[in-house]
Order: C-alpha cells, then structure tokens, then sequence
C-alpha cells in the first residue's frame, strides 16, 4: 500500500543525504517539494540529477504574500488552506502510491512538512526519514565544534522580538540563530547587548555551492540570504569526561 | 597525502550514515573509534559488516575510571593524557595514510573526537563529514516534531546542576536533554520543578536495535541507558510563515 515519505535532505552537499533516503528519493516515481512561486526551490536543486526517468514531480508553492505581512491573520489563513490542499492531494496519491516528499535539512526541526504531517498523519501512513540540520552542515562549514562538555545550546529564531534574543543570547554557552536573513540588524544588535558578536560567525549556504564564512562583526548588513545562519560556538564549562 | 577524516556516524541506524561517509568508510584502510575497555563500542557496531577485508582497526580506549571521580583532576589529567598519546598515533598515520575516525552522532556536537581535533588541527589535514545528530533521530524514534515556528530550542547536560536544569528548562519552548544516563532522577526533578514533566517522553538507543520510547513521567528510573535522551517538544509561539 501507499504512504508519504517524507526524506530530511541534510543541509545542501547531496553527498550528506542519507543513505537511506538516497536510495529512496532515487527509486521514487513522485516526489513533491515546497518552493516559493517562480524560483526553482532549495529542496529541489539539492536532489538535481538524482531522480529517475519518468519522475512525476509535485511542486508545492508557496501562496504569493507581497500584498500581506507575513503574520497578518490573511496570510496565516492563505497558508493554512495551501497546507490543507496539498495534503488533500498527497493523502489521495497515497491511497495508491509512495509519495516522497523532499525537505531541507531535518524534516522535524522547524520544518514546513511538519503542516503536512499533522493533517495526514491520522489519514494515511507518514514516515519521515531525518537529515542531517542545516545548523549542523553550517557548524562543520565553519570548521568550528559547537558544544563541548556541558555547554548549553540555544537556538532561536531571527524572527523573535529583539529582548528575547538577547535574553536568551546572554544565558546559553552556545547559540544557533536560524532565518537571519532580513533580520540580521536585529541579531546582530541582540548580540552585542548580550555582548557574544565578538564570537559570532555568519555562515551563508553552508555546505551548498556559494559558501561563505565570515565573522559576523564584519560581514555587511546589505543583502543576507535566506539560507544564513549565525553561530556563537561554546567554550566548554569544564573538561569533558568520558562515560 | 594522508589526512585523519572523521566521520559522522548519526544516530545508530547504519541507514542514517551519510552517502560522503558511508564510502569513505566502506573504502578505509585504517579505521579509528573510541570505546570503553572491554566494551565493543558503539561507534564499531554501527559500522559492523560495512568495513573493507583487511582494514586495521584502532580502538581508542578511555583510560578506566573506577578509582577517581569523574571530575577529579586526576581523571582529567588521565583523560587529557589518553587524547594527547592517540593524537600522537594518528599524526603519525596520517602523515601517509588517510585514517577515518567514526564518531556517532554529528562530531562537532558534544562529540570526543573534538578532543583529538584540538591536537591535531594544526599538524595534519584533519576534515570532518557531519552526521545526523543523535538528538535528530530520538524525535524521529519518537514521531515528534520538535519545534514550530518561533520556538527556541535548548539542549542541555543531564550533568549540569539541578537548579541550571530548571533555569534552562522553564525559559526554552523545547527541550533537549543529553547525558541522561545516571542523571535521570535529577533531570526528572528538574522538569517537575519547571512544571514539564507531563510533556517529557524519554527515548532510549534511538534508531537502535532495542530502542524504546516512553513519557519519562511513567518511566521507571531504575536503569537507564548512556544513549537515552529525554525530549520537550514545542508547541509552536505562533503559526510558521513561509519565506
Ligand atoms: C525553516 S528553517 C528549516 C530548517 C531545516 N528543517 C533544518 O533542519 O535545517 C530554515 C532556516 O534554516 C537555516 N539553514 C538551513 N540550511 C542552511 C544552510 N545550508 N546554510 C545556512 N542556513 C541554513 C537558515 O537559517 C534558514 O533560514
Ligand atoms: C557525548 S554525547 C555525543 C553526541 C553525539 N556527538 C551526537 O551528535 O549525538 C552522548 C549523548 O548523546 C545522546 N545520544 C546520542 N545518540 C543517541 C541515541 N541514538 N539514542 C539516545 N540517546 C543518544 C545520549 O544522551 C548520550 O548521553
């Protein structure tokens, strides 16, 4: 019988897909992906060259937003009957069929088939194979360990408001701020109130064609991609002991 | 030239093992991994039926511990002894061979290769695969997303002290706890003490062979394993918008 696949794709390098998924996102004969209206789509370029002839390919866009803020009750309404659709016609396909659905990075960290999941997840079988986090695929891009010993981990959105990033910038060993983008005045402001821009790299497509690293106190504010992650490494508590 | 290249084993399911890594494993002719004495380890059962004819293995052997505390200087200065001598090995091996060192997990996160990455850094070429975190594949075992739109994620020790548990624990949306093991009574005091008990699922050798998924408020806390993590999922601050 049918089911959704969904396959966590790691953070760009298809070489750090997982075996597992490799094999699946090959063998499938429908493979569905959100992508914004018009561009080609992360998720897609990641598995260029890996689908098979005679691949049914579902793109799943994004509604167009320009005439409404991102949180506005319009928007989340828009967005909410795009996920109710396409999980429509994915439960449909499923009846029948493997649907695999692609996803950037993990598929259960602040994932969008997480939307997906929830509706389908009573109506037909949903498996989800994990990926390697984008934040991960960045660290290593950085060439930088993240935790060591008891190092607390934080990681947050460029999307809260100013005060709680630094809240929570000044009270974690080591962060991970994610969706930086337009937001990186804010997170760089955060930062150094909570006095860590020092020790903050900005990593931009990491593990993807066009990486860049750069310290974050010297990058330009202009133009950061959607793909940016800033990263503020731990220092290790104390020294780690072997259990 | 010869170089030490440490691979990202994920979170045990040899499936979940990156394509990159999966070949350079499979390909080594020199292969390195921590394990406790007299223990198989880990990271070697993983990779169990996927190395070459012929490979030399070099098992890394934390010095015992029975007689000191784990953080007592004397272990410490045990420990740093034990990195500073397999540094040496390697750097020698490396100087003509490539050595694959397995690290579960992602390496760069908590991982004991960073001991060994420190030492060798500037004297070999040293690169590092990334790997499905742990963390990655217990809310996957668990069928859980583990944060929704604005949460803030926290990962933290089970080693910590009890009150940096509750601080920690009652200002994230989600929760990652490590190092549960022995720490299992105190984490779950913790929880009680920042009121998130009740949402609080323990995942026991997650993707393993013998995984187990339970609400830690109904665990029993007699013996709980190294590879146990206990999880807080988010709940979402506010609907996910699309970029
Ligand atoms: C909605 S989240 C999706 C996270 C994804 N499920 C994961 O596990 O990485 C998108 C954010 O992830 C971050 N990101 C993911 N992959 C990245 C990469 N390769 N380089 C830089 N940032 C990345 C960016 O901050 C981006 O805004
Ligand atoms: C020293 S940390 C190493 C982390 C590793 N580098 C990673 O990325 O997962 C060891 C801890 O990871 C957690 N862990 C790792 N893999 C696990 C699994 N498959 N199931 C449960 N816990 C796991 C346990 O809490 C364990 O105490």
């Amino acid at each position: 019988m049918g089911r959704v696949l969904c396959c966590g794709l790691g953070p760009g390098d298809p070489g750090l897909i997982s075996v597992k998924a490799d094999r699946a996102i090959r063998a499938a004969a429908h493979v569905a992906y959100f992508r914004k209206k018009g561009r080609a789509g992360q998720a897609r370029a990641i598995v260029e060259g890996m689908l098979a002839p005679g691949v049914t390919e579902y793109p799943m866009e994004y509604p167009v937003t320009t005439e409404l803020p991102f949180d506005s009750p319009g928007y989340i309404d828009a967005l909410a009957q795009f996920y109710d659709a396409w999980a429509d016609r994915l439960a449909g396909l499923a009846a029948g069929a493997e649907v695999v659905v692609l996803c950037e990075g993990d598929p259960f960290l602040y994932g969008s088939f997480m939307h997906l999941w929830t509706r389908l997840k009573d109506r037909v079988q949903v498996d989800v194979i994990p990926g390697i986090p984008g934040m991960a695929g960045c660290w290593n891009a950085a060439n930088v360990p993240i935790t060591w010993g008891d190092d607390v981990l934080s990681v947050v959105m460029g999307t809260l408001p100013e005060d709680d990033l630094v809240r929570h910038m000044a009270t974690a060993d080591a962060l991970v701020v994610m969706k930086t983008g337009r937001n990186l005045p804010k997170v760089r402001r955060a930062l150094a109130a909570a006095g860590r821009l020092d020790e903050a790299l900005l990593v931009e497509r990491g593990t993807m064609s066009g990486e860049r690293v750069v310290r974050l106190a010297e990058a330009a504010e202009a133009d950061c991609p959607y793909f940016a992650i800033v990263l503020v490494p731990g220092q290790g508590r104390r020294p780690e002991v072997a259990e």
